[in-house]
């Protein structure tokens, strides 16, 4: 991650896209959220979604797969150019996540993250917090999933003047 | 489920129990939070957590898999008994999720839900709307997760006075 100084309110950037095939929508409400219009497609076409569609808590999961691998990208291309990475810290949680359309089977869902707000952490001195918007759309345009996320990343004035990282 | 006009405000309830093993955490962390905390001991012993703990994602899938088996053992319940059942309809999504302490290998959560609030919907006529919070607490007491949901639950006036169900 940049450091927690170098990240701008209003900063959006895309987290990463996913195709939610008909058999990994089974295979993980199958695991975690057995209710039939996410398992079974005769029974799906049948209840109020109309077609199977995946659990809302797999989209969740496939997003953080997806934060995961993007944050792992910055990190990368941070110490490629020399540059210092900043840790980031636990998430102390979520709020107001909305599904707001069903993920259909062959459904493409397309992640971006906005920072709404920062704040130096009273709890956590050299973390400071950010917020984030983070919204999912499928290939129709149309918003499945949005809520906002809250994360500690490391402050810059935690490293020495002379650059070099503790 | 029951009717909304048959769940009393400040119900609690207990959702159900499971004890996370480090081969589970890994599996799910490998395919949706691949970060080496929840995926390596020897990595997690060094990091802020100091040793293996599930992603937050993990817990929150358990707990939808075991909220899925209790309304499940409740509608067997109800029509054992001869009672008409609920429909429940989609979560429009939840707020304020706190992890509050990290889940470790070998931990049992317990989770247990209490009736927040009730009101009958505006968008969905003939549901009501009933908000829940959920807790999740280890095996020393220790509130580990905490979230508040909400979910449509039919009302009961739907239903013919000589009690034959649509």
């Amino acid at each position: 991650m940049r450091f927690f100084e170098d990240i701008p309110v209003g900063a959006r950037a895309e987290t990463g896209a996913h195709t939610f095939s008909a058999e990994e929508i089974k295979r993980f409400a199958t695991a975690f959220d057995p209710q039939a219009f996410h398992t079974d497609e005769a029974a799906a076409a049948k209840s109020h979604f109309g077609a199977l569609c995946a659990s809302g808590w797999h989209t969740l999961a496939v997003w953080m797969r997806l934060n995961v691998h993007s944050m792992g990208e910055e990190v990368r291309k941070l110490s490629a150019a020399g540059a210092p990475v900043a840790k980031i810290g636990p998430s102390p949680g979520f709020e107001d996540l909305k599904w707001l359309k069903p993920v259909y089977a062959g459904d493409t869902i397309s992640f971006e993250t906005t920072v709404l707000d920062k704040r130096p952490s009273r709890s956590r001195p050299g973390w400071g917090l950010i917020t984030m918007r983070n919204v999912g759309h499928n290939q129709s345009g149309d918003e499945v999933i949005r809520f906002t996320a809250a994360v500690f990343v490391e402050r810059r004035d935690k490293i020495p003047a002379d650059g070099t990282a503790p």
